[in-house]
């Protein structure tokens, strides 16, 4: 990519340059490390001590943030400023449209226009890929799928029969998507598999990491809202309904049938019991095990998950439990009183 | 799959039905959203208002359950019946016969009658597929491993040398079966690796799910027992047994050389130590931490785990903590006493 | 791997030989089941009657550690013995040099002397591969990624452009590395992408399990330090650091730009949030949940994580709350004190 003067790079952000108008800026970079030819930014002024320190030759800062020595650029999101120079400075890599020889690609697919089709990828009869797509390589598309335009799904992926992408759907590499929901019927001894005959379906603007699963609905679907992003390792069960613009981090587990609306976050390692209804912009934080129904914008943590205010004085408390139980003993011994503990709660 | 007549389903579940013997089924619903040409079913009686107004032409009922304004069949099992029908209209989807030009079989693979072999599988040399067994695409199977009859392997798996599965067994897409054990001596300063030379046995009837992970043994074997299901993103370490018929639930983890006995139920995101034991029918909470032998028929809950009884009584004693701490020393002080506390155990 | 004599084994693992020089051993067993041809170790004296009980034609043992029926190699650490013995009678299996016709590589990568290609894999534009490396089969390699000498990449991995593996790097099957981070910033109702340009840095001598995710750096790298050893399905973000010798078992989650010393342990399924720095040497109990910096050499468990010996008495301290609750309740009546309990608190 070529390098931009701040000039440019300023009328590119919306924002309004206070320095040299030619300096040319090359890069995007942390405040901690950039040199001259980089631009950086400001978004927490938190690290105001970084700007002074900072080699950038120019830095995207809040309206009245001063650099005393240095250019800066005024925008009204730094950050924003800063996404959209990375966005400038990395375009995304897209490999050239065709198919490669060593993909399987069935008679009867629909390939849209621009589609790429990387070696090693199988197609199975009757999947439609969207136009500008990338299946990247070794990539599964089972009989039936529809992927829509301008999707990247990458390496060792398997998109199995039926399931449908929206448009722009990011897939990270080794995930699974369609995968036979997890049931059974417990008859005489032995646990007889129940026909997983649903299918799952990622709408627009979803991004899902790398090796996660979400399987496919025992009859109907799993869905997966508009504009919601997903991180690696993660399961979504059987006939989960995800929302709108939700944000469920690494090794998070939802089971079956529960239902979370739009904007919730889900912390890492969380996990949900099935059958279960979550509201809009519900939050949990990371490790929470969330078993019964939760309100429209509760915040919650631990497991069992409990409000997180609550659970944070329950933190504080408990180092102090086991010296709390000495002085309840020393307590009833001043008052001549039995413990009267009952040996059998204190198991294992 | 064609339809059928009310009385030809009644027939296929060995039910009685209650209605027009002529009516024509196509499909299976659940009760909400079921059309006239659909059979649906009731299992819990909990839910008997759905029956009402659920448009299903028929449903599957038990014994004595009335249907005001419609159709049933009553069987001794609804929820069973469900599934035959589910495997009626829905026969397992099975690619044709033969291997695919791109696979990569060496010469001395030994392939049964009506073996699959998709695009882009790899078989190595000496490995052995049963009759009629599956791979269906980008299936990597290792050197020597033996893969019974009738299976079905899905695709962006890995079956490492030697390991081998039963017949009728499922192995869900991006599973890796047969990777090392975590096994490292520390010595002088660095970790040496533990050759793992052993192998993974899965018994007949096992399904596992998606981008789950069984490690081969050091020596011997890891090994999964007939009938027993596990869901995806599970991790099975080396040297562990696993029984018959047991259920393993998504992000599971055990640990090296731990043994489970049969019909043991193991919740999402559980994990086990090493070298424990775990007798029959043992059955353990979400997001449990077992780190102790469990006695048969226990039920347990919590990290580390307790009896699920008295973890809940735990739990809702919890909340009470903070406050507790206030009442004792109010106590302390009516009673001019000193609370002792040790200020060092209140840490982090 | 024909046999040795008793002699010959202990000349090769620097012991001293009690018993039949001439004594043929063909195999490395554990004492249980080992026969008269098997070389078998005892690393821990608690294990000692076994010793006795033992088949084994001839068993490791530390200086002085009698065996009444049977010969022994005396030696400083039976456990390194035993390793060198499994890798005596189990050499590594390295499948033949050459790229295999079912493999796509790019016109200009770089491939070393020796290097083995396996069927399906995928190497792409500007990658370069070392000398002696394996790439199994199905696996992909991005562009400019770069894999040092003696690396065995096992099938189904993907290692995204422009990665960076040291020598001597294993990495198990259906791992992904350099996969975009988890980076998005919230913007008028919905999340745009944060491009991911950093890259991943694994240095010489790491292991990486099966299933893993390695995610790439937003800017700069993320990094594996030198020896560190990665279980299967654990989830490292963009921009983690973590040091060398360290090992980190199954199903943990280390988040965005945290930074772990040298010689760290982190046990299965612990979780770490983002932005924090861990001392060298530091370990943490399986399950954890770590959310603050801590320093090196600390032993923590429980979650959130706590002084290892602290979460051991409040674990013992926990069963023990629902009484306790009850006896101050006692005392309050006793003393006629109301019990002044916030209902408010008492919450889910």
């Amino acid at each position: 990519m070529p390098g931009v003067t701040a000039a440019q790079l300023a009328e590119l952000v919306g924002g309004q340059l206070i320095g040299d108008a030619r300096r040319e800026i090359v890069a995007v970079a942390p405040l901690e490390g950039a040199e001259a030819n980089c631009v950086s930014f400001l978004a927490n002024v938190k690290y105001v001590s970084l700007l002074t320190s900072s080699g950038a030759g120019v830095v995207f800062v809040g309206k009245g943030v001063a650099r005393s020595n240095g250019d800066v650029i005024e925008v009204n999101d730094p950050y924003a400023a800063f996404v959209t120079a990375l966005e400038y400075f990395h375009p995304e890599r897209r490999p050239a449209p065709g198919v490669h020889p060593h993909a399987a690609v069935a008679a009867d697919v629909e390939l849209g226009d621009g589609v790429t089709v990387g070696p090693g990828c199988v197609i199975e009869s009757g999947a439609r890929i969207g136009n500008r797509t990338v299946l990247e390589a070794l990539v599964f598309v089972g009989a039936r799928a529809v992927v829509g335009d301008d999707c990247y799904i990458h390496p060792n992926t398997t998109l199995r029969h039926r399931v449908e992408l929206g448009h722009r759907v990011i897939v990270h590499a080794g995930t699974v998507i369609g995968s036979d929901g997890f049931g059974f019927a417990f008859d005489s001894g032995h646990y007889r598999k129940i026909p997983q005959v649903g299918t799952v379906v990622i709408e627009n603007d979803v991004e899902i990491g790398a090796n996660t699963t979400i399987d496919r609905a025992t009859m109907g679907e799993t869905r997966i809202g508009e504009g919601t992003k997903i991180d690696n390792l993660v399961q979504i069960a059987h006939n989960v309904r995800i929302g709108k613009h939700c944000v469920i981090v690494a090794q998070a587990g939802i089971s079956g049938s529960t239902i979370l609306g739009n904007y919730c976050r889900v912390g890492g390692q969380a996990g949900f019991v099935g059958h279960i209804k979550i509201g809009d912009g519900a939050s949990f934080g990371a490790q929470s095990g969330v078993s019964q129904d939760v309100k429209a914008g509760d915040v919650l943590s631990g497991s069992p998950a409990r409000p997180h205010s609550l659970w944070k004085r329950i933190e504080v408390s408990l180092p102090r439990l086991p010296d709390l139980l000495r002085r309840v003993k020393r307590i009833e011994e001043r008052l001549a009183m039995t413990s009267e503990a009952k040996e059998s709660e204190h198991g294992r």
